[in-house]
């Protein structure tokens, strides 16, 4: 092993965010080192800071650089924000994919849509089974979280042994998949843990983590007090959560109809891979139909308020014929993740117009989180006992205070967000680079970098409104005096409520272009400039806003 | 008395949202009532929704066309959400404005910014001083709240009484202002209540509401083990907050700076009032740069996450020259308000960067709400027995789930959303007709109708993007085949990253034009129909987009 020789990390994403997780480590010797990707997930923009974009992606390109020494790509779990961007990025890094099997239906769906192999995928059994991936041993090592078959990653490497926890939560009575397994773990601690990547989102909740199991009993309860219709929701990938609310319909001897695609393809995932067993025989919507709506529940799509799924199609109206009337009752078997308060607000306060009855987390005790609380982070801690805990999965201040609660127990605690790269191998493991790593924005079906101000374009339009002026110019450098004024976004009446702002402008312009000196009319950005100028300054004066402008000059050219 | 004479409630805000509370009650014949109104306030826009807009007004054309028959402006306190729209609208109606001292001073800094006479505004004393306004008497019953003079109202008609609650909490000990005062609510009920209009914000609040006085204590010691600077925000208008969180920074040697012109203002208006005595005395943020920082707290705006508000410029680096360190601490002593959860968390992990500690509503008790939780409201209902209870201040869940409440103890509960008018007097109080309310938006200085289609255009161009093509037509409707295209908030790219999406549409345009029938270029719908086509087809294969278009004809004439 060379002096150089040495084992890295450096996250593209998910460091410093929720969402968006790719982590690459290296081993080797530096600036040529080996390298594996963890995770090619998306995150979901927002009108706040992305109108109009599909998707945000990790920014790749110094992966991509790098791409003859990419090994392998990992995949932990199914969730988008691991999976989501593997389609769009593999033709940029077309490296292996390795996933074990729930996840690898995912993933390899991810490719085919993307145009790419799907053969690309490679299903890996749980540990101790071993990738080799260059000069990495990777196991998959099955931890319990929201989705089927997530997994934590075992790392080995000449340096050491590295673990990356995955999303995770300590439960030893899951209802779907693989309980804790502390003996397991204990082994995986046994050779000494160089480093823990650890999953961070609930380092601020203190008390202990709650079981899946905890939940069929009083959902069932509720189920039994509901005199109408019963809905419930939840993420479709949460495929325990849909099993117990199945459960405990038909308990209460209801039929099950399962609404929206995603939840559909879900289920039916599930059972071909063979995770999800005794999942009670559902009904369609056209047979739902004819059943009494007190014997029936409905478990659909839309937990986060999202404007096309059923929750809220059904919340604004009807879905696929199925109406909801007062007495009816409708579950919330999720967290609003923060950002969607206001959709599911919409969504609520629509259901309470019909008079529909909500329930949700505020209500009881109907939703259990997915990943680890505090004292299931310390228990990984200690059963692991690493030399370095390097916080992952969580914004700023979540990897702050992992890191600052791993220091407190005598491990040393590393903050590192995005395009900080560690070295987790040596003497004093520590930051030894800074990568430059924004985000890229899935923009219709074309890549648009965080800081191509294409975005921050179109939020200026949104915020200020748009006036489009066209002037013709002929051939002796001479305006054309009709110039032609359209708003966007912007109301076209004048300050005292009556006239147009259009015909204001045009008329400004008409008498502002015969008075331009040639010296500015030879040159359209001065021509811009002025025109540009008047308009702001009239907008201005007249309704109190500055708008963007957009100057379309015209030459006319002798023929 | 008439048979047709009446008394009604019509909400024009304010019910089925939280904000932008707008109240007409009317007493007397049907369609001659005498009309008051009950507050006048505003909401905030987002870029969700609202982009651009700096207000969000009630619309009160309804109103309008009856001010004639307007009494009087009654404000229950200076919260923006209640006396925020008085400026912007009071111009449309005319009627004297009533209020305590406290609320006057901002009612009146409300006029005079809008260019009316200040001393439309009539100070009026707590109960018993009676208001009469044509058929109404009216008392300000004091009311705890989260601002100091906060009052609900005693309405009295001929058809009986009303009380008004405005937003409220039961607290015997607020720190600032009048305790809850059973004996008064008691005498009020005494002559029988008709109707009780209530606060629902915390309806689905099931613990008791806490008391103010609760915080200084777990305040002072949070602040004792503080090392380094302390900062806290709250909202400046928590007048009693702001003195707790002062007394401690005293208690524990530190001298207090406030920062933010709302923060100052707020507390000398106070002070100026009379409801603020024993403020402790401050220092200037030039003093306080002369302060160790262990001896220092800086009591703060932007507690919402404000973009342009002093924690937000603290997180971002420093304000007036004070700057946070590693070890500092900063206190949230509010609640984070739905739909500014982003924001605030914006703030928090930058503040996390930097190192500081950040201690939330999460971390411990240091914060209680100004809304009165369910018991609270319980006991307002058995104190005051109404007949009729009609729930406000509250989205649509809210009132629905107060009215439910109240008609499970016997009263009659009845939902009335903007718009819905009730008559309360008579045999069978129930919803008489609807009024079409919809709301106004304050863009720039001009207002523009909810509905206007301008802010949906610009929600358009900032999801879709724009392209600009300019056409010109000559004498003999021949298009002149050079058109000009311009994108705004679009990728300059082709699909496959290279060449010029302009230039793409440029030449097709240059293709098309030509080739256009003259049964199209003699009309100019017609060519822009067949240019936006094209376009858009380009645009959606090219880069799986739809952009708006504009779409500017110059038309040449002859001379």
């Amino acid at each position: 092993m060379s002096d150089r020789n040495r084992l890295i990390y450096l996250p593209l994403g998910g460091a410093g965010e929720i969402g968006m997780n790719a982590y690459v480590y290296g081993v080797g010797e530096q600036g040529a080192e080996r390298l594996i990707l963890v995770d090619c997930g998306v995150s979901f923009p927002d009108m706040d800071g992305q109108p109009g974009v599909d998707l945000i992606l990790p920014d790749i390109a110094w992966l991509e650089e790098r791409a003859d020494r990419l090994e392998g790509i990992f995949i932990t779990h199914a969730h988008e924000d691991h999976v989501g961007a593997l389609g769009h990025l593999w033709g940029r890094l077309r490296a292996p994919v390795y996933a074990r099997n729930f996840t690898a239906i995912h993933a390899r769906r991810k490719l085919e849509e993307a145009g790419h192999e799907p053969d690309q995928v490679r299903v890996v059994r749980a540990y101790p089974e071993v990738v080799e991936a260059g000069p990495f041993k990777v196991q998959f090592a099955p931890v319990s979280h929201s989705i089927p078959e997530s997994s934590g990653l075992v790392i080995d490497t000449e340096h050491g042994r590295v673990v990356h926890s995955g999303d995770f939560k300590i439960d030893t009575n899951p209802m779907v998949g693989e309980p804790f397994d502390e003996a397991m773990w204990g082994e995986i601690a046994g050779k000494g843990v160089l480093a823990y990547i650890c999953d961070s989102t609930n380092v601020f909740s203190r008390h202990e983590g709650r079981s899946e199991s905890q939940l069929p009993e009083p959902i069932t309860a509720l189920i039994g007090r509901a005199r109408g219709m019963m809905v419930a929701t939840t993420f479709a990938s949460n495929v325990a959560r849909v099993k117990t609310l199945a459960d405990a319909a038909v308990a209460n001897g209801r039929s099950v109809c399962l609404l929206g695609r995603a939840m559909q393809r879900m289920i039916r995932a599930s059972v071909e891979a063979g995770v999800l067993t005794d999942f009670p025989s559902t009904v369609s919507v056209e047979e739902a139909r004819d059943i009494p709506r007190e014997n029936l529940m409905l478990i659909v799509t839309g937990s986060q308020g999202e404007r096309r799924a059923a929750s809220a199609a059904l919340s604004r109206g009807s879905y696929l014929g199925m109406e909801l009337k007062e007495g009816d009752m409708f579950l919330f078997s999720s967290k609003t993740i923060p950002g969607n308060e206001v959709s599911v607000g919409r969504i609520q306060n629509a259901l309470a117009e019909i008079g529909v009855e909500i329930v949700d987390e505020q209500s009881g005790f109907f939703h259990v989180s997915g990943h680890a609380n505090r004292p299931d982070l310390e228990k990984m801690h200690d059963i692991l006992r690493p030399r370095i805990l390097v916080p992952n999965h969580g914004e700023f201040r979540h990897l702050r205070e992992h890191a600052r609660l791993a220091t407190e127990k005598g491990m040393l605690g590393l903050v590192a967000p995005n395009g900080t790269m560690l070295e987790l191998s040596g003497n004093a493991p520590a930051a030894v680079e800074y990568v430059e790593v924004a985000r890229d924005y899935l923009d219709g079906s074309t890549r648009v970098g965080a800081y191509d101000g294409v975005i921050r374009d179109r939020m200026k339009l949104a915020l200020n409104g748009l006036v489009i002026a066209a002037l013709i110019v002929d051939e002796d450098d001479s305006l054309i005096e009709d110039a032609w004024v359209e708003l966007r976004g912007l109301p076209d009446h004048l300050r005292n409520g009556h006239g147009s702002l259009t015909e204001m402008l045009e008329d400004e312009l008409a008498d502002l272009l015969p008075r331009l000196d040639r010296k500015i009319t030879r040159d359209d950005d001065k021509i811009e400039e002025a025109v540009r100028r008047a308009i702001r300054q009239s907008v201005q004066a007249e309704i109190g806003k500055k708008p963007e402008v957009s100057v379309i000059i015209s030459r006319l050219v002798a023929e």
